[in-house]
């Protein structure tokens, strides 16, 4: 892990702060921006991270924060993939690396990290509305010196409904604020819709908006612009513009003023237009280019593959694969795999991923029969939406979404699914502790917020062989909504390619049989569940303990919990998510409601957000390992031992 | 109430379904649209519901039954606010009469109720993308002959978030989605927002759009158009509207082929404008400019209070309050007049609305502060990140949205609030069992997906006083995310403005003392337990019950737990939400973690989705009313009568 080296560096380890940063000349800013990308090259290369987007975007970076006098003045950064280049120049340089390690820096920006981190960042298309309230906010209070607030987003992020309320809002109200688009033609992977398709055309007018902006600039140094004429201006620069690009500006459709698009790798303009720009009143929007990866040819050249690269050979740019890697398959590509082998057999099955082809591993269904995926960009919501109707008139989606980003189709699945019966598939990715990640993105909210949604089915599996066997029976069964939940990450066996069989809905099995205390675990928290019973048969073999594996959260196999109740026994429900409201809540319900009275300890997150780390540092940390298991069993079976 | 009179309606009354109205002359439709609306309005006026949207969209309803082959042809409309005219159309005119009532006709278009209704409506802007989502199963299941699908969405609903999702994703594929923009400048209440505005100016470009229009016209006519030839018209329309125009067309930028604006009154330009598109391929929108409540002078002249204007007399428009209505507030006025109190002290506080100015009563403080007040349109997920955006710069925001589309910010309460620790204040109206809206529309899951989120203060007053004093507390305090939730409807006290105090946050109150029994009751509930508890002192005085008013879910008052918890004696809760995860779950969850195993019985809404009538029905029918929760008194202390 390298730490930053004065010669090296030799103008990045002078900025403390952006005010260093801003006492520089403007001819060294080229030269900053060079150093910060050897900086994330190095240090990503050995630590990992998210690397393309930050290096696509250190010139936009390094020309807010030398243009604007932040952190009076607000930058928001949409997602926070881009923003590695951000944490270098405000006093984070020396604990870079860190990054994304228990205790270190977040991945993302901050606000509990930084002054600088003005808002949460992780879903997509929130910085708009933030940045909004900001500016809003600035003006009622009549802050003096005028406070420039300046929202940063991707041309993946702003297809997100969310940005577009707020887009469709910006022009509601008195405000000053700046949208910048960083285009890049990217999401995580290629972006789709018909805004990105209308973005690339954007780009061919560039010739006229660089007139365009040059004659507004000209205006405005020889004092001919005075707030009075800037509306008919307006008016008069998009009527050339529509007669000249005959295109429609969508932006200016919405009234907002827009400037580009422009090379936003080009240092110096991007200064210029800045500092031309911050001064206008109103809401306005700067389109940027840039390119992905830039400053790093292996990256630029595949930027989907170097959005998180893992560890590198900086030199070569060779990925350093973990040696253990490839005996065991990850939950994603099991059910990639298995979702091609059903597609195969069953007509109707579609896929749906919001953005995510490569993360849901829903490119391998997409590559096979790319007729039958739909990659609907950022936007969970009418992916769940669309689902709906597709399976109204007769379809089996399979609808595949990471479970903190699902949190944004909430109603959805309400209101256009579950209130029908649709059958829609619903596959869970990255559900419970995710790692590295950080607050943003655990999964751990699902099994809380889908059990109180009649109808639905929910279903977590323990292993492979049953996420595909839960796969198998949602399609071949007329059971309407369906849940499958799994978490990021590899499973356990090699031999997972088991053949698919349908399972009865609604049934847990025994893994284990015991008449001491009776472990209940939903998903895979029923192998550290495992481990903490195998620690307690070795150590205390007179005490024997039930483990059930409960397969499905709603409808939960009675016949378990009625053996479980009348046994009178003790029990520990292991759950991956919140533990107030979830799993062993509604164990514990079952066994009051049917006059049953057992001690119960609930075993899962508990009730504060939990930041990063890795998996395994987490889990000890929220006492929800198999260490914290085995203490739970021993507090319970303690008048046995 | 009004049963079809074969003489008055002498072409509705024949109409059995749309076939029948596609049998007749296309001369009679004028009179098949004048029938209906004298039916709504003289049905309506004695059997209230949603009046001036469906008034709006008579003309559209009969046009789009008469050229298109429904069912087989899909309608999807969108909230559903406008669709009483096709239900009229298509075999429900008979049991109009029971519109709203328990059993009889939904309000809005039901999937369960006829095959004419094509997907659930009520909440905003999913149209477009349920019906690309049948657009796409009927492309690829190569349907013949090819189904029609159309998407009827309004100015307001098309704003939101999701609307903008299936807009950008509705060119992603093959498709023949047909978009209909009833566009009457109205939401509820006056539409907001840059793309309202943006419709407003498009409409003064009509005469161009007219030319373009009967240009291709005739060049179909004259069989002039082939596929090929379609792609370069369009791309020259495009420019030569850019030109004539001056402006920008939103639409044509995201790839929708754009029709109108044409009056959506004339029905024959409406049939023939239909006729004319329906075959055309690929997705296209089609803008019609309409009139709320037209046909019916006072409801044109005020389209917001006729949006459902109670009982009125038909001849006149003269509103028929209910005698007893002026005695006692609604909560909604409460909180109005509360806020607005608040607001002239604390010069931080911001109102904000997701088109619900009068349906919140935050139209109170927007009379009188307009500049404190931000009604965002319907954008709920905008309306709470805004919100996040607003406080993290020091104001203190006040965010009144529906429980139900409050569901739509699930994850914006999460990401963008919660996490921050953002002091923003969320006064959920419409909460609990909400009557004639139905499935929809009721306000029960709210306490079940924000239970799980770490650091909400969660509470719900049992009447006016106290309402009043968690706002005060809200505003007064640093705690962070505060939500207060409240009923539709009337309190109990004519008395409510009591002066301000704050409150002990997490603190519950004894509302009666007893030790056979303790109930806990969360908000409004309290009344009804309150009943049951008077009753039973009637019938049985030896019995002797604690009543706890909890207010506050989270954090709940531990010390209340515990004097129960010890007393031994059994628990009733009670809440007006989905009772599997919720208050008595906690409750319970608590005991358990404490050491105390009382016998619970939980009483909430059951684990089924309610249907419509009216707010007694509803609850009795999902056993929470008084006489339920005498039943439970009684079954726990049976040993003691």
């Amino acid at each position: 892990m390298e730490k930053p080296d004065d010669r090296k560096y030799t103008l990045l380890s002078k900025i403390k702060s952006p005010a260093d940063l801003r006492r520089m000349d403007s001819g060294q800013l080229a030269e900053v921006c060079s150093e910060i990308r050897e900086f994330l090259i190095n240090t990503l290369s050995s630590n990992p991270g998210h690397f393309a987007s930050s290096m696509g975007a250190v010139e936009l970076t390094v020309a807010l924060h030398y243009v604007f006098d932040t952190p009076y003045d607000r930058i928001v950064w949409d997602v926070g993939h881009q923003a590695y280049g951000h944490k270098l120049l405000t006093g984070r340089l020396e604990s870079f690396h860190t990054n994304r390690k228990k205790g270190g820096l977040s991945g993302f920006p901050n606000p509990a990290e930084s002054e600088y981190d003005t808002f949460t960042a992780g879903h997509a298309s929130n910085s708009i509305s933030a940045a909004l309230g900001m500016a809003v906010a600035s003006k009622l209070k009549g802050e003096s010196p005028k406070r420039n607030v300046v929202a940063v987003i991707g041309d993946a992020s702003i297809s997100g409904g969310l940005a577009f309320e707020g887009l469709n809002n910006a022009t509601n109200t008195p405000n000053d604020l700046l949208i910048i688009l960083n285009d890049n033609d990217m999401s995580i992977d290629h972006n789709v819709g018909a805004l990105n398709s209308y973005l690339t055309h954007l780009n061919t007018t560039k010739a006229y908006n660089n007139f365009r902006f040059k004659l507004y600039r000209l205006l405005k140094k020889m004092h001919l612009v005075t707030d009075k004429q800037k509306n008919f201006i307006l008016r008069f620069n998009n009527s050339l513009k529509s007669i000249i690009g005959h295109q429609q500006n969508i932006f200016e459709g919405l009234n907002l003023r827009y400037f580009g698009p422009f090379d936003g790798h080009d240092i110096d303009k991007v200064v210029r237009v800045l500092s031309d720009i911050k001064d206008i009143e109103g809401p306005k929007l700067l389109h940027l280019r840039t390119v992905k990866g830039k400053g790093y040819k292996p990256a630029e050249s595949d930027p989907a593959s170097w959005h998180a690269p893992g560890k590198f050979d900086p030199a070569t740019g060779k990925k350093i694969s973990d040696p253990k890697a490839d005996t065991i398959a990850k939950y994603q590509d099991v059910f990639g795999q298995t979702l091609l082998e059903l597609a195969r057999q069953n007509d109707k099955i579609i896929g749906i991923t919001a953005a995510m082809p490569s993360g849901t591993s829903m490119s391998i269904l997409q590559e096979e029969m790319p007729e039958r995926v739909f990659d609907v960009g950022i936007s969970e919501g009418h992916a769940v939406t669309f689902a709906g109707g597709l399976a109204k008139d007769g379809m089996k989606p399979f609808c595949a979404i990471y479970s903190s980003f699902l949190q944004r189709a909430f109603d959805h699945i309400i209101h256009d699914v579950a209130i029908q019966h649709l059958p829609v598939t619903f596959c869970i990715d990255r559900a419970g502790i995710v790692g590295e990640d950080g607050v943003t993105h655990h999964g751990v909210f699902d099994l809380c917020y889908l059990r109180s949604i009649p109808g639905l089915i929910i279903s977590a599996p323990a292993d492979e062989e049953t996420l595909r066997d839960l796969m198998y029976t949602s399609q071949a069964s007329d059971s309407g909504p369906f849940v499958i939940r799994y978490p990021r990450g590899k499973g356990s066996n090699p031999d997972w390619h088991t053949p698919l069989k349908a399972l009865e809905i609604g049934k847990g099995r025994k893994l284990n049989s015991g008449s001491d205390l009776a472990v209940l675990t939903i998903g895979t928290m029923a192998s550290e569940a495992s481990k903490a019973i195998k620690r307690m048969a070795d150590e205390q073999p007179a005490v024997s303990i039930a483990h059930y594996d409960m397969i499905f959260l709603k409808p939960m196999d009675e016949s378990i919990l009625k053996e479980v109740g009348e046994s009178g026994c003790p029990i520990i429900t292991v759950e991956d998510g919140m533990r107030d409201g979830g799993f062993g809540s509604a164990v514990q319900e079952w066994m009051n409601d049917h006059g049953y009275h057992p001690e119960v300890i609930r075993i899962g997150v508990p009730d504060e957000f939990v930041e990063h780390g890795t998996v395994p540092e987490l889990m000890a940390q929220c006492r929800m390992d198999s260490d914290a298991i085995y203490e739970s069993i021993l507090k319970l079976t303690h008048d046995k031992v």
